[in-house]
């Protein structure tokens, strides 16, 4: 099968090259520029380049040769069986019909197929009208542990909005709290209250993209760490949305992201409140009864999880850390209760490029072609 | 007047070395180590080596001759004007005891005296009884924008609780909001309700000290972030403690602390709730009341601490970032309000070795001693 | 087949079953640890913990059942059907003697096994004697691109001496010079002087192993450079006796290893006189001569090179950098003339835990067993 | 005295702020931009805003107030005693003359003033033709170590050429070793033949100064080194002059500059050989007799700094690295001789923007001004 990738000289292009060049259904791969047609891949990406004995790699080998200039993003979407967009929000539309014309599906890696047909909300915080309306009706919410069963039901040719870095983190590390709490598991250990959820993000550089700014400048961002665009960030009305479905009731969202010194990863920290806090003046360690009621509910979303092959709920010796998902699609998560046992903590972490890019648009290919979900996505993460 | 550091082979007493050898009122220093007795510093910190010519530094004469063998604690009691402990929680109450018989001050980076005379809620966290409760009963909790008065008052000799870095960078985030919101400000645009506060903060590894260990080995933990602790750490009873005076009502904390690949700095971000969301199901950026009254808040906080040498509240255009305050005694800190207007964010940053730790010990002898606040704490930061 | 790893718990062995777990010919892992037999693998690396549908990811299940508890050596022999040595210099002879008493063969990552039978300079460098000097005259030097026909020669069972990283970066950007100025090929553009070869290179820290300790802390080796056993670094005896080899005349070799704030690679920078230079005054740019010999230079590398599977003699446009061969098992190498023209200059990049260590373990497995030669190595470097 | 720094929102020029706010002599600054003249320096650098009682800080109140808002050169050059021009190269020469036309001296960090009246060799590596050849006769070569004397003895006004950051480390590194053996020192342990110096230097980022690039973007530079200009950086005539003025002799360089993922700091590797290493064929451990010669010309260079305020010679225990001079005007170095003892092999270390640029600029005003020479420069070196 021949994949093409619209946009293949940004960070999340890269990436789907790395990932695809080693998926075993994928024969070749197709790589298109808006911007720069006619380069070729390895003069953007020396990585890239092949060996002296390039026939020896498998993997280079599927875009090594024909594959290694860009093309037009018109003649990618007539060479390929499947089409990846990983292009700015609002660019997208066009290539997404124009699959969907020629009989391929499309996975879109921008936020634009990520609201359904809700264009109001996409306007009021990206600023762009949709070209298109009638296409996002026919769009799914690519969160394969959400909408699996939506995916493969969809039938072919199918959009893909893939779902962003931060809402990835966030969402499934809600998720088991929300949807138990839902009335229909009476036993659930999980009673969210009403106050907003507050999720705190922390990501790495590659999350800003490929064009050298000063906030990515290597001596202003290294060795510190800061907070933008708090409580303002375009994935709010993404996550809450998802929230507000998978919850069957409006949920509120407070959200600051962070950027750290580092180049993947995003670690979520999420706090659900379960009840109001005891009054009690003074201020004790967790208690025994709190310490149980944790563990029902790290036991809770073990079980929720069960049969997800990229969600890892750790044990409670072990607290989220971006690094031990490092290039791999897992979402691993922590569960805490504070000490007052009276706020749910959950941390996540997810390697932005893979789980919250790349990875997922991948998964949710295998998805649709019905391969294994986990083809291409096997290798165990890289601590360092 | 001669300045005695027990501890000086840790950080934060290395990090008072460096602050105090550039101090205008010190003209010594004494050095002393529980453990290493009769090593030289600088075989410890080879950065604290003379040049040929020594006699040209001042700041290397104050401790670089007689000064430079760590000597024992008892010894330094003797020989110094005014002591400061960086030792482990624990183990120091002793040379608080031997300072005050002599007649000196003695100022303690660990949370020995942080708690006034509550010694059940330090030992249900640290685990460790008093000692000598009575010296607690005389020390005062040394975060100067709080307790500049009570520090001025209470005569030599004291014994000073330095504030830990969460608690500074945490406590100063909140002051504003919960002193103006006690009754007596009838025109604050502040007026939290009764949640929890929810703070997430990502400190620097120098805030794990000095002895090795898995979590500070570069390789598992550079280019990567985790949170450890969580819901569970020693600072949040210190926190709720100052909260709760501020407030003049129990003040419920849940608090998250997490591990950055940074040397220095804490980014504390706080999340007070002012009022109920809006029940609205879509979700929009923020509105121009929201705003205003963001603004609002922003001039409320800049009036709050309009003569403090050390707060910074940053204008509108600019996010708080620890490379800001990189090696400097301030704490940054920005305003803002989330999308619906409801949850009052302030992100506030602090180098964790100065203003959480020695620069603030320094800030206190200065107030002690009637010196110009700022003396030894001048130097503008160092953005890299 | 299946491979037991000994030192799995180490760094180095750590990276071979992350690549031996994506291997096409490995159907199963054996784990063992000579100081912690009996621990599950996944207890020290939580990065390797099965998500909840474990038997979806075929690289886990390799190890994730049977292979997850830790075994004893001993054991291990006897279950696999090739072993590796992942452990400190001086402790493996005897698990190599037991491989090879049980016909199988031994693939060594320590220093015992890299040189041949010259028991007195190993012993000179690393202070230890041979326990069974016999098996070292069966032991190749398992550096491919030098000894693949010895490899392949040796008949199974055999030992390999797999070379160190910084060897293998260093001799690797030497050999076409020095083997083309062998006397045998007259046309050569290189033309080295009898002057000693001058080495420096940058190691990332986890060459310096799990292991916590004062140098790989974090606070102390982050953001800085040092350099380390400068002119005396064990890794010196093992270059010099392989260019050595390799000229047919004695080279002199002057080598600097340097510790840099990074996770992974080695960049080494090589300088090789090929005549005296000009005595002239003034000093002037590159002239178009030495621009010339130099393009002619990089073109002999790249013939040298050119059926080298892992080998990437880069373009003019292209300097070497550790980041375009990040978890992969290339050298890459580009080839500079000084600006008098006089001196060789060859910058390579390794990833020392692939090329410099597991990769290049894989790579002499699949030698030994005619596999082809890039299996499981095929992953494509990731820039980020 | 009032200061001027041209230049003031690059690096260097903010650098020069940083250290001159806290210089006992100077009583004022003034900031400007040829291309941002209006722009308050705040709105450029945060780091630099006011705290809310900025006249408790000595520092900021030299530039805070008047001097916040970036005003032209020309007006400049008007209002100060003492004129810094960070400037790129080729942009200064007007203000130097303005400079000296109005008596007063100019200290250049860019390269137009480092040849003294060799405008040949400038113009062939920089490609630029002088304005005013005239003033490049009366310029002196700022390296206080070698010129101190001929700095003093200008007379003011003075033009000042500022060496470069590896210039710095470079020719400090190898002064001692070239002076010594200039035929007057019988005695000398240090006799080079007359091979090349190879010197291999790693820069941090802030070297490549404040415009963001692909270079040094983060995700392309953290967590890797590389090599660039490889054999023809513009340093290489600046390092090959000077040396050649110690040696009395021409001396051929080598050099290769490195990125590295740090903010500050430069280490130098540099080989001088002193004699023809020996044949033999095996390689061996240092031997006693070379030991002893490396401590010999340890004293040497110890004996050669003595006086100097700001070169250390690092006791045989401790190897140069950069984060020992962190932020100082510190010139580390330690000093090996290779295996075979016939090849000195000094590692230096600075940090680039002090001792490699704005330090040493204020280091040469000391010496204009016959101010103490370590005013503004006492601060000891921050290791974290």
């Amino acid at each position: 099968m021949i994949a093409g990738i619209i946009g293949a000289a940004g960070y999340a292009g890269s990436e789907l090259i790395r990932l695809l060049s080693g998926h075993p259904e994928i024969t070749g791969l197709v790589l298109a520029s808006v911007s720069r047609p006619g380069e070729n891949i390895a003069s953007i990406y020396p990585n890239f380049l092949g060996p002296g004995k390039m026939k020896n790699n498998p993997a280079l080998a599927k875009f090594g040769n024909a594959g290694s200039t860009l093309t037009t993003p018109e003649e990618l979407v007539a060479r390929s069986d499947v089409v990846f967009g990983a292009l700015p929000a609002g660019t997208g539309e066009g290539y997404a019909k124009a699959s969907l014309d020629r009989g391929i599906s499309y996975i879109d890696l921008s936020a634009d197929f990520r609201f359904d047909d809700d264009e109001e909300t996409y306007r009021s915080w990206y600023g762009i009208p949709w070209q298109y309306p009638e296409l996002h009706r026919r769009s799914v919410y690519g969160l394969p542990e959400l909408n699996r069963n939506r995916i493969k039901e969809a039938g072919s040719p199918v959009i893909i909005g893939n779902p962003g870095c931060y809402p990835t983190a966030v969402t499934l590390a809600c998720y088991p709290a929300l949807a138990e709490a839902g009335g229909n598991n009476s036993k659930s250990s999980i009673k969210p209250v009403s106050a907003p959820i507050i999720a705190a993000a922390v990501s790495g550089v590659t999350g800003a993209g490929r064009e050298p700014g000063r906030v990515q400048h290597f001596p202003e961002c290294s060795d510190s760490v800061s907070a933008y665009k708090v409580g303002s960030h375009r994935h709010i009305p993404e996550i809450s949305r998802t929230m507000t479905k998978i919850a069957g009731r409006t949920i509120s969202l407070v959200f600051t992201p962070h950027l750290g010194p580092l180049n993947r990863g995003i670690l979520a920290t999420v706090y659900i409140s379960l009840e109001q806090p005891p009054k009690a003046g003074s201020v004790q360690p967790q208690t025994k009864e709190a310490a149980e009621k944790e563990t029902a509910i790290r036991e809770q979303y073990a079980l929720f999880y069960k049969d997800e092959p990229f969600v890892r709920v750790l044990p409670k010796t072990v607290t989220a850390a971006t690094n031990r998902v490092r290039q791999s699609n897992y979402c691993d998560m922590s569960i805490h209760l504070d000490h007052t046992g009276s706020v749910l903590i959950v941390v996540s972490a997810i390697d932005n490029m893979v789980k919250g890019a790349a990875g997922q648009a991948v998964q949710n290919m295998n998805i649709i072609f019905g391969f294994d979900e986990t083809a291409g996505l096997t290798a165990v993460p890289a601590l360092f």
